[in-house]
């Protein structure tokens, strides 16, 4: 009679999981996303199971349940974030977001050069290495209540402008693999398009929204203007996927958008609980999906650990140049911000998969590299932050 | 790259609507609800199309999203009602759940073998006309503020002798049409239990919570207590479903355990966000099941209507035979709150569907008529409220 029965024991058990975690991890001084990763791991498939891997596929009711989470979280932090912040910050945001792109690319195709692709096919094992997730990262800031520090506000600016090139990046490697032509022409639309979105809503959705904030006061619905910015939220995250950025870049731009009202406090308070039931699952689904029985001998281990090392070394590299403005100590605070590859590295291993570009288990190990960076950087990040005094 | 754009654009789309249909419906001073299912209709198959027959299947992330509504939604008003409350009006709400289901199912027998089906099959086609659906119900009663009165009590303590009663049917039915013997061992086992899980989650929960709330200031995660009483919500949900109970009767219990602690008024405020981003779900998947093209016949249309009078009246003449002593406007009331049948009449029917109890078309005459009384209570039963005094 009730079909609905076993999803709702697997979100009752991801729930549980990810405030177990959580709130092990924050004994242990580590951040609580890091549980919530964790927790993933044990209660997914390659531990206890309670997660099957046909359960987290994408398009599945926990897959979608995670990518509004991760939509929340990022609608949240936008939400904490002020356009004129950003600005200020544009020059070494931008740096960031360039030079966090071309360093791992550079690396990893000369990895996958060594490791005997031609070089084609090397740029796209490379393209895999780029990518940051802003998730977790957005999470740490979050927690440690440091969303309004210069750090942050770069990390933010250079993660748009990260996920912009990201996707030029994979159009080129994808149209090289296919073996079509490059065509600049597209390409440079492409860019355009992605621009433009990110100017539009970012520049003028502002605007607007500080003029038209009253108009906010006029209720659509009981529970209005929140109804109103998470109807926003929504249409931006897809369409921001229409311009080939990821959802989170568009909840963003949203979260950016609302910060502009009068009524920013009360839509900060009442986006917390959606947080706290939400984004539990896209931590602990992201956990799950790592597959740790592929890893299961000391060469995949060897290449997990030569892998991960670079992606870490490279993404820490470009973000610190590029943010060496700011001082040594806040460039390694941003540098380490921008290590995390989360999901977009695993869906870019998942397109190299299906083109056979390569096989199953360079697939897991750039899948757990993913992860591995997006498990790393919470700690390392809340240590530095712990550390140092606020910059400017 | 974005496997999570389609399912962000319905996500979009279905959040918008919900809103533009509770607006159209508030300013023809009709109850939000009434607009959001319409709207449903609106988007969904039939009209639009914007949402595909596959997308709103059991099991989709949409019907997923739509659960979670629902039970969040139960929650809430569970978090509105004290257990002690429940217990004052114990014998009007058992007295009406049990006429209430009794008359339905007399009445929709004697139709159905009137139709010319024997009488074993006219028993179950009868059993979707028994279970009232509290969502729609509970969702009238909070936007208009009167969850307090006596009669919201009845109608919510009702419903949930009403889900036992007729889950305890369906199992008889199924028994009976499966040729099987009638074993009255297994359906004491059934009904044994079911009345054991609410009596312990509803009576020793709240003494528990009532004792150990400070307890609930620990801090878990930074947003407990929430994010604990939502897990209590989750699990209960899922538990009930395990005692052939509907999810939302565990969820409604959980919030009954939750409105025993001294944080009742913050966990009130928190679960108002989540309400208004996940119950319009709920309501425009609801309108969405609608399959209009089935009706199409002149025939198809008065069999529907004769089959949703049979249906409204037969409720309420239960519901008010049952609460006559409170006065006959107040069992009105009641007796109008307990006609919405919603999705447990669909899931029957799509039950003696499968089982080839009944053919396509008098499957989608009984879902028409479970959503035509819920379209048919909210506006009614806003009407009843406003013009009658409080009573007790």
């Amino acid at each position: 009679m009730h079909h609905a029965a076993d999803i709702l024991l697997t979100l009752f058990i991801i729930f549980i999981a990810a405030q177990i975690g959580a709130e092990v991890a924050q004994r242990m001084k580590l951040p609580g996303v890091v549980g919530e990763i964790a927790a993933g791991c044990v209660v997914g498939p390659s531990l206890l199971g309670w997660l099957t891997p046909a359960e987290i596929l994408p398009g599945t009711p926990l897959d979608v349940m995670a990518e509004i989470g991760v939509v929340m979280l990022l609608f949240s932090v936008g939400l904490e974030t002020r356009l004129d912040d950003l600005k200020k910050v544009g020059k070494s945001a931008f740096l960031v977001g360039v030079l966090g792109v071309v360093v791992p690319f550079g690396l990893g195709a000369l990895w996958a050069h060594g490791e005997g692709y031609d070089w084609i096919k090397s740029l796209f094992v490379a393209a895999a290495f780029v990518a940051t997730s802003a998730g977790i990262t957005a999470r740490v800031l979050q927690e440690l209540g440091v969303l309004s520090r210069v750090e942050s506000r770069v990390i933010l600016g250079a993660a748009v402008i990260d996920d912009i090139l990201a996707m030029l990046l994979l159009g080129v490697v994808s149209s090289l693999q296919g073996g079509g032509e490059l065509n600049l022409q597209s390409l440079l639309l492409t860019l355009a398009g992605a621009v433009g979105f990110v100017a539009v809503f970012g520049w003028a959705g502002t605007k607007v929204m500080r003029r038209g904030s009253p108009w906010l006061d006029k209720p659509i619905s009981p529970h209005s203007p929140l109804t109103l910015v998470l109807a926003i939220c929504l249409g931006l995250a897809w369409l921001s996927t229409r311009f080939g950025l990821a959802a989170i870049i568009g909840a963003f731009l949203a979260g950016m958008i609302a910060s502009e009202t009068r009524q920013r406090e009360d839509l900060e308070h009442q986006t917390m609980p959606l947080l706290s039931f939400l984004t539990p699952f896209f931590f602990v689904v992201t956990g799950a999906k790592v597959n740790l029985s592929e890893l299961a001998s000391v060469d995949a281990l060897v290449m997990l650990a030569v892998v991960t090392v670079i992606a870490i070394i490279s993404k820490f590299a470009g973000g610190f140049l590029g943010a060496l403005s700011l001082g040594r100590r806040s460039a390694a605070i941003v540098g380490f911000g921008m290590v995390p590859r989360g999901e977009v590295g695993v869906v870019i291993a998942a397109l190299g998969l299906t083109a056979g570009v390569f096989n199953e288990r360079v697939y897991a190990i750039i899948v757990a590299m993913s992860l591995l960076t997006a498990m790393v950087t919470p700690p390392v990040l809340a240590m530095l932050l712990k550390r140092d005094p606020p910059a400017a």
